[in-house]
């Protein structure tokens, strides 16, 4: 870990989930003063902005930058448009394939504007909790890309042109399964019930318990032999 | 040129300058359908987003997405704060090295949303007018960023990944002079009286005359041999 007193700075993609939520400790961990960057992209479950904010707070975030951008005018996906979520019972019965889940270019776009906002702040190391073990398929996660982000990212702005930064993309949960990823956390002490991954939470933003979203956040808890803190809307009983 | 009933679809982008207009009739004359994407970005000459509504209507696209970015909340540039836009005399009077009107990562950002765009679309295309010889020395308007963009774009969405599409970035003028942009331009019709350049407009949008962006446009007429018919304040005369 560096000294505090020369901690370099470290631009995290922070959705609120699992997944970001232990990537900004994992950062922090590693001795980068974290700049966390957040997006309402017109997305049905706006609600994971709430536990953003929230995770900002608990980890003691340098800065929390939340933007707005305007996917749902380019749709596309059921995330934001309203297409159906779809929902399974297990794991093993979610579709093979590339889900209607799926945001055309949303971590090129979150990358992109990460790498803007890197720039300014003299940031060199840009964190994004992608993972190509427990996902959703979605290509945008795989290594191949982050590469080639990279690599397009060094010859895109003028501070890496000109010498004065390099950057560098992190994925420290790339390779991980989601039980591990949730073990590193707990060792890291989060606390997991201040997150959110639900796709098509209900009124309140209770979580449905269905979604591939959800049914990966299970398995994690289920794997890392640790209690769900997440609250589904089929464990809510009627007064 | 391919005909009318079999024409690829392709996504333009537009700011209603010189260049972005002539690359949208560049792609049309190819025989591409063009689906012009433009920005506000908070950007101080958002009058050019007049002119870039009048060049997509006279050049009758297919339709005309204008998207909102906050690009001032990540800021680093002239262009979306109040630091001052440099002023010359002439082309040969600009300061060498890129200039404080870079907006950090703005091509990176606005083709990342042209290609989830593209994608939705089934427009494997898409065109952006960057030129790397007359113009202000960004790092994001050079052949090899370009080359990196779209490796990095078929490695990043859905279709890309699937086989059903790849995406191709088209920069039609990046070894044109201006001067061979605007005889290009008018070639095809354009008239360019409806297209905007200056940075730094005063009221009504009128040019300055003499920012990197005005100097480039005159220097283009010059080049081309043809009347400039911008009015630049300098040339407006007291009442």
């Amino acid at each position: 870990m560096q000294d505090d007193s020369k901690s370099s700075r470290a631009v995290v993609l922070l959705s609120g989930g699992i997944d970001s939520t232990t990537c900004v400790a994992m950062a922090r961990a590693e001795g980068f003063e974290c700049f966390a960057l957040s997006f309402y992209y017109q997305q049905r479950h706006q609600v994971e902005m709430q536990a953003a904010r929230r995770v900002a707070e608990a980890l003691g975030v340098a800065e929390h930058l939340i933007l707005e951008l305007p996917f749902g005018r380019i749709g596309g996906s059921a995330l934001t448009s309203d297409l159906e979520v779809p929902k399974s019972s297990t794991v093993d019965e979610i579709m093979p394939g590339i889900p209607i889940t799926y945001v055309p270019a949303r971590n090129t776009i979150f990358l992109s504007v990460a790498l803007g906002w890197a720039e300014v702040l003299d940031a060199g190391d840009i964190f994004i909790g992608v993972n190509a073990l427990d996902y959703s398929g979605y290509p945008d996660c795989r290594p191949e890309y982050i590469e080639a982000f990279e690599k397009m990212a060094n010859l895109a702005i003028k501070k890496a042109v000109e010498g004065t930064m390099q950057i560098r993309i992190h994925t420290p949960l790339i390779r991980m399964t989601k039980g591990q990823i949730i073990q590193e956390g707990l060792r890291l002490g989060i606390d997991y019930s201040i997150t959110h991954s639900c796709y098509d939470p209900g009124p309140g933003g209770t979580a449905c318990g269905h979604c591939d979203s959800c049914l990966l956040r299970k398995k994690g808890f289920s794997e890392a032999g640790v209690r769900d803190p997440t609250i589904y809307a089929v464990d809510v009983c009627p007064t």
